[in-house]
């Protein structure tokens, strides 16, 4: 297999795997068992794997993980409004 | 900054990602909010870039994605344990 098909394949599902996660916390508005450390590790990782791509040269690293880190933060914005305040 | 240390930071960040939220999981024995489906794509999409890594010789890319597919297979295994039937 082509090695930029095989990391375009794995990039576009490590980029969506956070979709269907963001789309139930929007449907139903809880965010109570997910982690905020997890997102936030999650964006500062995903960041630097986009300048990783960027040094490297390798497009399906540098797209795949800009878009991750875009739903992320989208997903960190929804978890601070939906979050229960104790 | 050596690339090598970039993608071994990066790997390092985007590995450990999940484990707040698996600590959290085991913690709470809740799993309500998670996404199933964001689990099972995160496995196919990171065994996916184990591939990569392999055919690339990228170190830092293999060893960070081999060990957040273990974190996610544990991740998954606890929401199949922790999940309500409804």
């Amino acid at each position: 297999m082509d090695v930029n098909i095989l990391g375009i394949v794995a990039g576009f599902l490590t980029s969506i795997a956070m979709i269907p996660q963001l789309i139930k916390v929007i449907k139903e508005k809880n965010v109570e068992d997910l982690s905020w450390m997890m997102i936030l590790v999650l964006i500062c990782g995903l960041s630097l794997w986009v300048w990783y791509g960027i040094i490297q040269n390798e497009l399906p690293i540098i797209l795949s993980n800009a878009f991750a880190v875009l739903v992320n933060v989208t997903l960190f914005i929804c978890y601070l409004m939906f979050r229960k305040k104790s």
